[in-house]
């Protein structure tokens, strides 16, 4: 054997036992009770947890955004990744008008693979349909491995919202063949004209980066997007849910039967839209904003209750200086923040205080997207799986500073936020990438994720 | 007294009982058991019933559109409202972009004064807010007496449609200037690529109408609005409701307290989309189009139990050359029908056959719609009142043929219908203007009615 | 004319108008525009309100319960009502086993009858179904004008109660024979086992009262009675109605199509729990107990919505020194409280505040009551219906107090609340029976009411 | 090792992978590709899927019921139990008046332990306090590794019932003590009134068995429960649930965050009310009866978006004679069907057609129970779990039988049912206890199952 983890007890979605794990080849060869095998390399899990690495399903890597691009390369991102316990980063390619879709992404994959220190998927954004010849392409992107596609409800202006007949068409081509249609879910004219009105009456502060876009802003576009899903019967999944309302509606369509899912980020779980009165209220913009408490509350109930499938960190991170461009106008802040290195340490941590189980975490951070995306051999830890494994020490507490992070980025939302219990090693595919608090791994051994599209 | 109708049942939308109404100057001078005045018309109404004239709030008289122009003139269709016992007739006039709100009322109204049979009320719509400046004149549209605009959420193409932010704007003035909103609740995306796409494999009868348009294409416009209403508390009128789903829809809005009302007309109440694959299936074009028995069903449902308020025609009547415009391409034919006489015997036989009360009746024809729309001297049979009556005979039957309607449409979609019941007699302010069968009022008796915004 | 009320603005549920009424031999005759008729007696009513007058559907006069009678009489209740603007007064007559029930209402009507001062109508409380005979009774029950009987789905050790089958029995045979079912919904195991636990706690003031049968026992008896109404499809009545999840049931119920009916009480309306911690509270003790804040608003809400029908008094008073008698253990407390006089008075100074509109407050308090229960002849002002009116002064303020008061009680929980406007005359077809501050009727004046029943 | 399975395809709740199983003293030592160990037995299951044993936890063995006993003794039916893949048995050790819970339990297990051929458990069916001291015992229950009770809220004449009192007071002891409260939820007065009306219209088939207790009859009992347990937030597990309205309760209720489980039944899934039209429609009389199609698939809709956690059998058998008691009155009918060999073959059947997955069968017979019930060491397949063991062979039909079953009953209401794929092999704590049509185990090797409170 290549690696034996000894002793640990191990976690996956649905199980928690202790036992050794016996690696080989990058992949899972044995589990048992005090295994009777030799490892070139031996670790003792005692005492600590033995996960299957969580899967990033929502991130935007050198992302030209907002008039600047996205402070982490694929490599800067995936270090961080590595670092925090997640061995799976999925980036979101954004095709262009006129571009096909698997040219988008092997554009985007060109300039990862020599990069990635992670393994590394991709959906793509479409942004346009060609007068319906992009349609076409469908097939062709899931033999490619790529079998999901984002739709921005929102971002009128920028050009790369999809209007509702052309959101229709995706949905109807998506269940047709297999693919999963992605929905960032916000209604771009209210928010328009509530900037409009703000500006002029001169309320420029992030506070009124929230007040643009509130609860039903977003929760409209939530209703909107299932109504569309229920009515062809096609399977949905809204990205970055952050509102009590959208998580209803949720709720009700799963009760009725409708293949839809949901996933949500820590930082809606765990800041409340006050963050935006703070001084450093600017580096919290991201879209759609933080909410309120109550809404707060219930992405954690429908978490708990499997209403909500997925955690992801829609990571896209600006420098502080490029944040500092909205001082004195919301709208010229660049949306979005770091959080590929928190996502896996703070599911956890909220495990460890128990507010749900470990069990629940491995599922929101890794079993479900492995599911859902169609990464076969990712998010679990069993004979066959990948080696992609993170050992947890829940004793370990650990306070998050920019300083300690592996992004390039010069800030973090979560400064100062204390964890209870920390990822100690982190394996992708066998190969130890983290070791207590150091990156270990290297660029160019993340390898692109040919996923399986839907039945 | 002018006129004395003696010994009638009087039905308002609470009561019924049998007494004798005094008339005199156009009100209703006196109700009373065995009145002991003299009139100088006196009329027996035993074993009539004495109701108050509808009021039919959504017509389109002389209205351009779809290439031609709506088939009645305010004269023929106030003409034939009379004769079905409609004693006020609501005509939508349509902003045209850069257009005042009062210039365009004060336009349709010149047109229509000299020839109004009947009293007339405007509402307008407005397709275009001046950047914004539109708003402005919310007030002095109020003083004038059209408290109430509507919103078209479709004919995208057309240049009528308001989008998300604008219906928003609108809602927003119309709750602090006492205006009420109305809208035609359809989705415009979803319609043009099902239309194209029906075009596209030759389907091109009328029943690819309904197709392009059916119950889930309404329903998302319904909950939109709603939506919209409910996260701004504005008042919402949702016009000619046609589908289950949206009636449900309005029914929560209601249960949770706030001020959203429906209307919907007889065409959706008697006929399902079955009748779109009839020989002459391009004469019911009209949208949003009439769908299946289910929300057939469900409109009566929500009808009796008060979640829709009102009935009106959504009148607009094409010739039959005109229908045929369309015989190999549905998107030819001009979508509206005549139905200004049929209303009011319709739902008046529908109540005769004990499927709703008269008293019903003559809350979604009458009473309903002059308080919601601030008629404030209409709508019941009560000293003081307009003297706006009906005799109706509940014994007569009458089928519904086009030679004895008295529109200038040369065919009607009510062709055949028996009706268990007939107004005998209608007077508009005391003047006897429909008898038995012959109009015999006057153009230009019909005043224009200034209505009172809300509080 | 007998009478001429002149100038008043007239009130019903659906309309207001300025208008003379004129009255002869106990029933309206006329109304009209300053009307040319001479009356014996003519009154001005400028500046006043002229309404149908009260029907209160729910009262216990001299009724044996908890170990005493309560406190009015026939006479005391009905002259407490004529100066509260109440012109009928529903009494409960309770079977015992073996009673029938026309027995039983004419044994309590022989009391009433020489001492009503305004007319008198009965429901019947059914105990007891003498193994099904009694069911046979229930044409001639409704022959006899007494179509709604009660069931106690509570007052299980008082032998008053009914379980499941024998309310389902009963429900059937309503529907059959047009009757209406009335139930007192809360459950009573679980009231008791709270009443133990207490007691055995030491746990005695009248807070217990409220804590042994809180928002959640009373609900369950609603959604259980609910239930069997629409699994059965036959017509509810829930009386007192006081907590927030039974009125959306009954909501809910009737958005489905079902003819639930439910009744609240000024208490409810007006009083929290809180009032069972307070030095009088025992004098607030009446089951169902007043609820929280949240079931009160609720019960306006409901109200406002059409959702509750009717407001009645459960008018069933006990005198201070018996009330007393629970002084150191709730459970001795005699349960009911007066209001007869006050239920009126409180509606219409609620609509006189903005809280609701006059005409919903005739609509609870007359219409409703009249047409739920088939007092055909009342319930509005109209031509031929019973002359029971009230003029209302709107400007009149009236801070309640025992020595203003017409029943025999002691005391009255409604000490010092101050009402704005107030009744100044009451008629009882046609008869002044109050007038400013004094009762001028007399006993044997009031009628039975022989009701309709339901078709 | 003592055995290996060499091969197979291992499918747990949420996992399926191709791996080998090493066993050794009856745990499940090792798991892994091509594992190098030696095994005193070596088991090809290559092509065959490796599986948790079975949970099934409702059976009703050698009961005194109905004026007999139960046709299966606990070595009967733990013979068929592991003949169909059930590895762990739940019996129903019923409380007489005045016995202890423990006492109840260890009288039945001194029956079952000699026999047992399966590891057995024990739920105690509570009928009676005591005057509250029963509730006194519930921490010794769970010490004995009993920690769920059964409430009967029907079979009130039967002595059985507990009223809701008691029921409550039940939920809130076991909140506090970590037990979990069942339910058999059946309305007994409506039943009681609709059997007494059939018999005298001398309906006496076993049609009206159903008619006695239809679906509204179950889903009134289903809604109470629910409220109780939403009212005291305690845990709330509904056994047996058959109709579609108490699945919608069970979902909101779970929607809203409260712990209610439900369970349901092979008959449920499979059958329709209408079997009780069949000659031998006597034979399938249990209670509650089996629904109609609208339950039926409503049941399965539950079922597969976890709303419904568990299958188990209700196992109640009586012998053809017993049933033929009631061939001419349905009251005289023995409740109860033999079920407990085919739960799990039908369950696996149903994901070899496509109806769930094989995960979804594997989680709602045996990791669901195993988890809500507290045994520790089942349900699952890994490291250190007890060696349970079914080897299934998806390509192996089956058609039920009589002459096949290794229950004593003399019959089968599912002959002739054919199942695709079925169980080849069944090793309860690594010993093979039925192999290929024959049982192998023996009578005494079942243990009792010491399982763990709720936290």
């Amino acid at each position: 054997m290549d690696l034996v983890i000894k002793n640990g007890t191990i976690v996956t979605a649905a199980e928690t036992y202790v036992a050794d794990v016996a690696i080989k080849d990058g992949k899972i060869a044995m589990l048992g009770k005090n295994l009777d095998v030799t490892g070139e390399k031996v670790v003792d899990a005692s005492g600590k947890l033995v996960l299957p690495g969580a899967i990033d399903v929502h991130t935007h890597l050198a992302m030209p955004f907002g008039g600047t691009v996205s402070a982490d390369s694929y490599l800067a991102g995936t270090r961080a990744a590595a670092c925090g316990g997640t061995t799976t980063v999925f980036d979101y390619a954004i095709q262009r008008k006129g571009q096909g879709i698997v040219e988008t992404v092997e554009a985007r994959r060109a300039m990862a693979e020599p990069e990635a220190c992670v393994d590394i998927a991709f959906h793509c954004a479409i942004t346009d349909l060609a007068g319906g010849s992009l349609l076409e392409e469908f097939e062709a992107a899931v033999s490619y491995g790529v079998p999901s596609f984002k739709c921005f409800m929102v971002y009128k202006k920028e050009g790369m919202m999809v209007d509702d007949g052309t959101l229709a068409q995706i949905l109807l081509k998506s269940k047709e063949t297999g693919v999963l249609t992605n929905v960032h879910a916000e209604n771009p004219d209210l928010i328009d004209i509530r900037i409009a009105e703000y500006l002029s009456r001169g309320k420029t502060s992030p506070w009124y980066h929230y007040m643009s876009r509130p609860e039903f802003v977003e929760a409209e576009a939530d209703h909107r997007a299932i109504h569309w899903a229920k009515a062809l019967n096609a399977p949905l999944y809204i990205v970055h849910l952050a509102n009590r309302e959208g998580a209803e509606a949720v709720t009700k369509a799963r009760d009725q039967g409708y293949e839809v899912y949901a996933e949500t980020c820590p930082q809606y779980l765990h800041f409340t839209k006050e963050v935006y009165k703070r001084e450093d209220g600017r580096n919290f913009v991201c879209s759609p904003p933080i909410k309120g408490e109550e809404s707060r509350e219930a992405l954690w109930a429908a978490l708990r209750r499997g209403d909500i499938q997925t955690v992801a960190t829609d990571h896209c991170p600006f420098q502080s200086y490029e944040k500092d461009w909205g001082k004195d106008d919301f709208t010229k802040i660049p949306n979005g923040c770091a959080g590929i290195e928190n996502m896996y340490p703070y599911m956890l941590s909220a495990a460890n205080e128990g507010k749900i189980t470990f069990n629940k975490a491995v599922e929101v951070c890794s079993a479900n997207p492995a599911k859902i995306f169609g990464c076969t051999e990712k998010g679990t830890v069993s004979p066959g799986a990948d080696a992609d494994i993170v050992i947890y020490d829940p004793e370990k507490d650990f306070t998050i500073s920019r300083d300690k992070m592996h992004s390039d980025c010069d800030h973090t939302i979560w400064e100062g936020v204390t964890l209870h219990g920390y990822p100690v090693q982190t394996y992708s595919r066998g190969k130890l990438v983290y070791d207590n608090g150091n990156f270990t791994g290297e660029p160019g051994w993340g390898k692109f994720v040919k996923r399986a599209g839907r039945k």
